[in-house]
């Protein structure tokens, strides 16, 4: 797959590509522990050497990927959390099974009380027309009850709650569809207990 | 920042938000090391506690990422490596006066040399119109000379050596805009000394 944003057909079906990666040499017991954590019975899952790959609706793709990290970062280390989203386009068929689950996600109840602060940006790219911006608008000032939010390089940048940064990512996706994007991209990056955290440096 | 396709300025400028996560305790110093062994002074380089972000000419661009993956990857621990690069939106100014660079990469003599096969897939999104199939296909096709490529889910599979791969995706960038995309976008994961490295595990 060249170029995603080619020759869409159009599915309703989710997905995300996503990797944890824990800053310790016990980088593949925090994977392993946090995965074996994550009920991911209502999507399909595939783990290589660079990604996971989930498929199903996109609330159970949530669910999944904000489960897996927040297991992974309770543990206390340096984890950090590359995501992208992505919704309408390919329009392969792997995983279409998934889509008939109900919509009730399995793992929320898990992690909604866990705190973890975290730190992320985030992008997001419609890439298949539609009216969307007053809807991904509202989105963000919602969020912002909840996370803070600022303006970054090529990003928005939300510091908050690990839950809270994550329901409203998936509202900002969800609303984006809804607004008539056929091909919705959004990519996500997450650091949790960063020793630099609030630390800057640069060279000009 | 909300969205990176609106109210673009067409802007020569290109950069890249990127994270290199070593799976190590010795995170800290094999980043700091890396970063240190690296020349950035043709790119503007500013860290905080979730990306560094590069900005200048794309040259440089993708020369100090190319740099500063491969001299963390060389210390042979696992190393993961995730960047967005973008061009030509948002067009604001920061680091403009790196556009008065010389092409001239400063680091590509340091790492041409070092062997560090990797795994990775990338994504590019050509979210300003033009015409720019036939060069990115043609560019695909010059990759397959040097990596082995593949499709993987949302994206391309590329397996080689480092080197060979980051001078690939420049290309394809490079030629994406020069086909006329006002905004080219490309995301890019790799993997190196991943202890699963050619292992898959999946659920259905």
């Amino acid at each position: 797959m060249v170029n995603q944003s080619q020759a869409c057909t159009k599915s309703d079906i989710a997905g995300a590509s996503f990797s944890i990666h824990p800053m310790s040499d016990q980088f593949i017991e925090i994977i392993k522990g946090a995965l074996k954590e994550v009920d991911t019975s209502k999507v399909h899952l595939k783990t290589d050497d660079i990604t996971t790959t989930v498929r199903g609706k996109l609330v159970h793709v949530f669910d999944v990927t904000k489960a897996a990290f927040i297991h992974a970062a309770k543990t206390g280390e340096h984890v950090a959390f590359q995501a992208t989203y992505s919704l309408g386009c390919p329009g392969d068929s792997q995983g279409e099974a998934y889509m008939d689950a109900d919509e009730t996600p399995l793992n929320s109840n898990d992690v909604k009380d866990i705190k973890q602060p975290v730190a992320s940006k985030f992008s997001l790219y419609p890439l298949g027309g539609g009216d969307y911006m007053d809807v991904i608008y509202a989105q963000i000032e919602a969020m912002k009850k909840h996370v803070t939010v600022s303006p970054a390089h090529y990003s928005t940048r939300l510091d908050g709650e690990a839950v809270a940064i994550f329901d409203g990512l998936e509202n900002v996706f969800q609303a984006t569809v809804e607004g008539g994007s056929s091909h919705t991209v959004m990519t996500v990056s997450i650091s949790a207990n960063s020793p630099s955290h609030k630390g800057e440096t640069k060279n000009d």
